[in-house]
């Protein structure tokens, strides 16, 4: 398996990947001129180590690049949680390559992600991030409505503005462009993935974002078995 | 001066400095056990051949702070000139501090940054980014209205959202939020203003960054006049 | 104090400073349209907050420069500790600026660390790093006295290759280098300096380090009290 | 051929691969819903595009790892090019992985880079850094034996005062460290390796370094020979 659909219109594809649970025994034993073949008892032993004691550098030599179509919002919570907190939060150097579509020149018709009348969440009780439970029906399906109608609204005055000779830059204004979608290629090293996917589990994180980590779990754990366990627990 | 207004409603305080021209010039001579008190014609020499040659470590030894409130497609934009380049067009290291309001859990009212009846730009002739010449007075008046008419949609419906129980992460699908104002404090190295300004120069810049670019340069300029001379020709 | 003498030869002397716990109080109300202008129990218990949480992206816009001299051990574990483990063990983006003399073209005289005939140590009992006791001072006049004849040697050997015209980046492989002084300025953000600061308690972190650490922790202190309490604790 | 030794002692061995020419067309044409599986011509246009104007992002999307046996003064060179100039020099976030053996607890026996007597080099005429042309036969002679016999005596009392207890971390003062041969893992993407390889044919380059930027280029020519002939020309 190497594309997992996330929502209606999004997904997360598995493109490439380089190494194996040995890469990181291996690169964790440089000091002593042994390799391993053969993942065994006292390799495993040695991956929980290193994730225990976050000695998680050996993690940076096994890499995976992904492509991603997501709304913006997810994707900027995405940049954040990596290199962003590699900046601002002193979470790490990312080691991440991130090449991603823009609004400003790409002519493609602009597509939303509207969540469906059952996916409207309540805000939290005890919390300024992150929402509760689900809401109504009801509700759901009023709100659906109107942002359909909303991104509606927005499009066209976005075309209309381009066809009226606006440049994509400004004609942009007009677009809700929290939950318009982007696609972007994602390569990353297992460190920087198994950061990403830990940060999903914060009780804060947004529900919309945590969907697409469950994908990048299931394309990857297949490659690295050992390493994600021990990382992600 | 420490504060500039940009359009209406932006502005850049400068709220720090540390060090000056002798700051950089010192740092570069830091083999030999000498240190200037007063800038001479040698330091000015040093200061012009590390600009040219793109010696620019010595220039992250001076820092200033400032505080930014701007829409949020000029802080995205801003933020990939410095952190996103540093890590994606191998620009550098930025050695910047970024701190800024997020709209999850914001509660203020939020406030939309609408080109004026006379600043709405035509596409750009023979470019996919950046814009031409100013439009018609007419369709700026015309666009100017309907993005107000939006933003008052958008919010209206974000508002009713908050109001029914919708969680804010959710809510804000309905903000146009190219536009919206954010507020955020910058740090940043000499190294990494300069780098800042001299990508507003590019033809592909968007003339609301520039605006800001120029607020920056009026600000920093009395702190480091042979510096920012050397470095931003 | 602005200077404060390590081991024989080396010191640490504090060049500049941007900020004060105010800095990092007020980055982190950056969403709510408050300054702080002076630190009171509100303040006191954020910085508190924000230490212990984690968060520590507003302790990056507050800076301080140094000057330091040290012994070349010394400035390579530093910039692992540093810069270093940004890369390396996902301990974050360092904010720092480094410039440093290089042996490959410096001409001045080389000196060296040597440590004292009480100041040997023996090798630590469960480790495979740092150390334990001090040795005797009969061993320690013995290894004191024979790297002061090698490093003669070595400065002999590595000056005759100089005046024999062999080129200084293959001359200096005659230097005992580990315990040469170089000097460097180091400019960095308080969220580093901290970083810093709590390496050197590790107990596997060489004493020669350590006593640089404490030289910084005296310098640093009396211009963030509140911030350095929280971050080093 | 994955294994290309290095003067006398040291190697470069290629160990792992991800990705292609391929990989970093389809990267650059993220915005586009469209992927080459095959390198056209239009691919090539678009790579000799992409080095040209620096666009150097999509070549983070295809890496390599090497295992790298060198003296230290060339492991420190080669760090300082890469995470180091990332750092300092505004060079780019260097996208690196690093593993390297340390001689703080490694016990295994010191071996040391000593040129032959024909590979001793002259200051160079007019620059501070770098070589010359190679001098006589005769003065190579004389320091080849002076460097392995000053190497001996530091291995030596760096033996007896382990043997006498000093903790490796002192008794490394011995060492005339700069030839000291360590090991390590690099794992780099392609804009890392050749912003690697482009600092090699610098004049003020050190020989011994550039000696195994050229292992590097023939192990990695072979997988991305488009895209590595427009980098590094």
């Amino acid at each position: 398996m190497t594309k997992i659909n996330v929502h209606e219109l999004g997904y997360v594809r598995l493109v490439n990947v380089m190494g194996s649970d040995l890469t990181i025994v291996n690169a964790a034993r440089v000091s002593y001129e042994k390799e391993s073949f053969n993942l065994n008892e006292n390799d495993i032993s040695l991956l929980k180590f290193l994730a225990r004691e976050g000695h998680t550098s050996p993690f940076r030599h096994a890499l995976a690049q992904f492509e991603i179509y997501a709304p913006l919002m997810v994707a900027r919570q995405w940049w954040k949680y990596i290199v962003g907190s590699a900046h601002m939060e002193a979470t790490g150097d990312s080691m991440d390559a991130w090449n991603e579509s823009s609004r400003r020149y790409v002519t493609e018709e602009p597509t939303f992600y509207i969540p469906k009348n059952n996916e409207w969440r309540s805000k939290p009780l005890n919390s300024k991030q992150g929402s509760g439970d689900y809401l109504g029906i009801e509700i759901g399906d009023k709100y659906s409505k109107e942002l359909e109608k909303l991104i509606e609204l927005g499009v066209s005055a976005y075309e209309a503005a381009l066809a009226d000779g606006v440049c994509a830059e400004q004609a942009r204004l007009f677009l809700p462009s929290y939950g318009m979608y982007i696609r972007w290629y994602w390569t990353a090293s297992l460190q920087s993935i198994s950061h990403f996917i830990v940060q999903r589990s914060k009780k804060d994180a947004q529900k919309e974002i945590r969907d697409y980590a469950t994908a990048i779990i299931e394309l990857i754990k297949p490659h690295f078995p050992a390493s994600l366990e021990e990382l992600i627990k």
